[in-house]
């Protein structure tokens, strides 16, 4: 679907980068819906998720074909999925937003973890919980969910395109976790979103400090103040940033 | 997905079938969730539509990927599915259940109906619902909506499994609408639903006309009372069905 | 639950009473909250339905339980319920306002108006709407829904308090409905808001006139004008009303 | 909030216009939200709504400021509104999109057609729909409520800015309704929006002749093929439009 | 409902079971619909809820029947349950999944807790949430809600079936609790789930240990690979398990 | 709206009050809907929110009156509102209840913060939850989100009557939060609210440490048994409270 690489490079700038960031940056292009509705971490992570989407599609599940002995085909797509998505991707899930049934469930998060990847990311129901957020990798999805995929989702297809949380995620977009959720930002435009919100993060970081010392927003944030522009550009030497 | 293809003789039979009678056979078999929910019919028609299911799957609309002029385009999926749809076979849209946008409207629909369609079931909205409801052609959508596709579903791709109102929904699968909705029933079932739901038809008309002559429903519906079955055989025979 | 039954003059007192006159004067009592949300009228009806509740309570449906073998069972409270809600009595069935599966179909529905039954209401699903709708009698529900229902739900209990549309509707509760849907009113209200309604109507009949004749709501709905108190028992007079 | 006035001439145009077409054209201006979402024609009508907006917005309504009496007040909110919106324009309902008690009834509504209103949209429910649907000016809600809107709604404030079904409503926008529900046009836009949405209206006509002659869509919708181009010309020619 | 009784050896079992792994279990069965939705822990425990379901059933509060007078009737149910659940057991809740009014304040379920209660549901609100998550007994509900269960819920019915989170509970089903939600075991069959779940933990502990020294998924969850079921019963006899 | 200025003995006496005593409290005087539903603490505060309201409204954002250059201007509403709340009091944003975009972020509402507000409470979402939850002001939200609030809500209105949560704030009503949630007291309740739940806590203490200490809650809670009466009362003189 797309060429586009993640470098290590981007990678490492949009690691410091907030999903409110890329919200705004995606807005002034006329993108306004990138944000994953309905979908939160399974626990608080210290840093931020970054990595291209590798997608999972599930069907509603139909009961003649959905019987627990599917697990037994080596070709199930749940299963391959796991064994699949390239290390430093994202797994993205595709459950049509129904949290009534789980997605996966701690052991095959934990080898998809061990498999090296970024993370993963469902709009359906996860169980075990919290084996899940005890993994290292961000893991973020619509609630707990005891009952098994088969009740209510057939795995169907394998890196398409697909709708997650009312936002169409395609094989190698690059996606965004951190406290607020998840954001998708499509892969061409990865690299000027990165840049752009290094800059948006540095300035930020600027506005806050001024506003813990007392400053009023108007004016400062944006800096139509031209003295807040001076004192940034002022602020960036001292700090090195 | 299937090499299934519906005979004149199946067509024939399924025409005279509810949407309740198919619902029930296939809760025989263990298969409970074949009905489109939230999908109405966009009017009331004298026949039942019977066809087999041909689908188009909408992803939610990135604004990039969906500037007007992209109906230029010759290969839009949404139009390209108009003039591919086989005669006699029901047009099905995945649109995720969102109906704040339409997945066709009017001239589109018309069209459908001219090359030959036996019938269109979205669940997200239809623009021009009069014009819809006038055609000899069954519709069934979520409900109206002006907003044109690209407003929120990006048409992907054509005649792959999909989900529709909550059943999935595989290429070739029979779809039977009647002013109750759609069910779906799947290709392999075809014919033997055909052929005990014309049955359970012959019996219902029956039961229908001894409670409109005053017999009660314990014993009748269901026959657990003999003298009911002989009387069954009796009418069949007085009746010639 | 009670022991009032709904006189002959008092229901054809509230035939001529609709659902808003009752809703405000049980506003007026402080009840605030007896209009059934969510279900509205299988077809249009001449006829205001009035009747005292017979009531059915249906709980989501375990598998096995719900074979559909259990129809068999001359003490299924579904089919029941259906020969023994009383003439001139309401059926109300509590199906948890989930319309994703009928709560009866025609066969059943036509049975119960067979028997004199004053109307039907449910706050789930029915099947073959169409055939539902062409019976004299009103009924009234969530929608049309042809999976059977004990697909999701399982009739239970019968004649015990239930919930309806988010109101509780004890037996013997009087059920008014009309185009805009149904009210419950306490039993021991009945016949004071019978009384208080008819005058109700007989107020808005006058007012109705007077509007199409061009005359302004402010001092005249509410009547704070003298003058209009004055033309209203003139009108009363002239009318015999 | 807006000096325009809309001129009998753009009424008159916009009165030949779909709301699908409404839609399509503020979409090529990246103004995508203005269908007023879960609202539909309480009788079906065979002129178009047009006429700009007059609003009134209600608040939750809480107990000890909203007994029956307040209506005795002449400067209640919701009878002003009655009696002073314009002749000519759409009296516009902010209710939340909370359909469970009523935003008012017939008398009100009658009041309001025989004062000139163009028409009356309410994104909360109306009470006795029947006699609101049997006038000639269109009306549009979320569903029938019998509750009075005492019950959960206060009249507030009159002609402000206001939400209805998701859209901003600002006094004066133009609304404009049809079958398929109600767009709102912002006033600046109103002019253009006309003179674009004619024109479209006129090629959309050709087009479904076409279609119904028998035409594919690939070439014609948009007219991307010359000669589609040509014979609409000639089209115009020969029919004078 | 039921005579069975849970035994303290069974109850032993399913204490190390997880709710995973019932659902698991009861799907192999045909039972699909067993975890209550929309329901979380109010505080982690380490320990699982395991106890027979007690029932209480609210219905929709009609005013004049709950003032706040009746908590002073000693028969009122709400209180009765609280002081009739046995110990071991779980007391449930039917709110209609209607979480906008609490069904319980901390001081009733301390005072539950206090007489031995081995948990409790509710699939409507409960107010202080901090005091009822500090208590040692697991407590689940569908979100904190300050308003009195007199708002929204009047206490009707104890220990008769009743709805939860979209499940049927019948008095003396097992409920199993853990950090994922609830499941209801139907009581004729918690013999059998708990041996089996049991194994089933014991097999997913080595999946997991497997896992997590890097051991792919397919062949080994579930155990197609001969090697792999030679393995497992090698770790049994190593681990004593 | 109100000249009622919060006293700093009330504002104290409301600090050691509960959301559940107020809920109560105000049902007693048949003001029943004034819990904010649908929002919650973004992070657990030792102490209660007590504040005055000061009010932000938004609307649907329509595209071409919210480019991201609108918060250039020193006027717009939102910022305008940060700088504007008075000390002591708590920001009150009517969202509509839509929590797909911010309604503030973590650089204005450490603005709003530090310049002495007493909370904050939006039923629309926030950004950057984590900083917002450090601060030591409390916040109440629908959810994270990360879109900019000029994606769907345009901030327009300060200090008039809004909906939050569904239930009407009039500037100047007293806003109560703890862990269950927000409570909304009308300003002319204020006094006789502060002054009945303080007694109402100091029984409930009571109560809880009797029910702590073995007592049933049947004439304890309420005390409807004598020696209840008598204990408590006792318990006051010992306890000096």
């Amino acid at each position: 679907m797309t060429d586009y690489i993640l470098s290590d490079d981007t990678r490492a700038k949009l690691k410091k980068v907030s999903t409110a960031s890329v919200a705004t940056a995606l807005f002034k292009r006329g993108i306004r819906n990138q944000y994953i509705q309905g979908v939160l971490p399974v626990a608080v992570k210290s840093e931020t998720m970054v990595g291209q989407a590798f997608t999972l599609r599930y069907l509603p599940a139909r009961e003649d074909r959905n019987p627990i002995t599917v697990f037994r085909d080596a070709n199930h797509p749940q299963r391959v999925a796991m064994e699949t998505c390239p290390a430093g991707h994202v797994l993205v899930m595709d459950a049509r937003g129904d949290a009534r049934a789980a997605t996966a469930g701690s052991i095959l998060i934990t080898r998809l973890a061990l498999r090296g990847a970024a993370g993963v990311v469902s709009d359906g129901g996860f169980r075990d919980m919290a084996g899940i957020g005890a993994l290292d990798m961000p893991a973020y999805c619509a609630g707990p969910s005891a009952p098994t995929n088969l009740t209510l989702h057939e795995a169907l297809d394998i890196n398409i395109p697909v709708a997650c949380g009312g936002v169409a995620v395609f094989p190698g977009d690059v996606m965004l976790g951190d406290g607020d959720g998840v954001m998708v930002i499509p892969a061409h435009l990865a690299e000027e979103i990165a840049a752009e919100c290094a800059e948006m993060e540095v300035f930020e970081d600027f506005v806050l400090e001024q506003v813990k010392n007392g400053a009023g927003i108007i004016g400062l944030y944006p800096p139509t103040q031209e003295s807040n522009q001076v004192a940034f550009a002022a602020w960036r030497k001292t700090t090195g940033r």
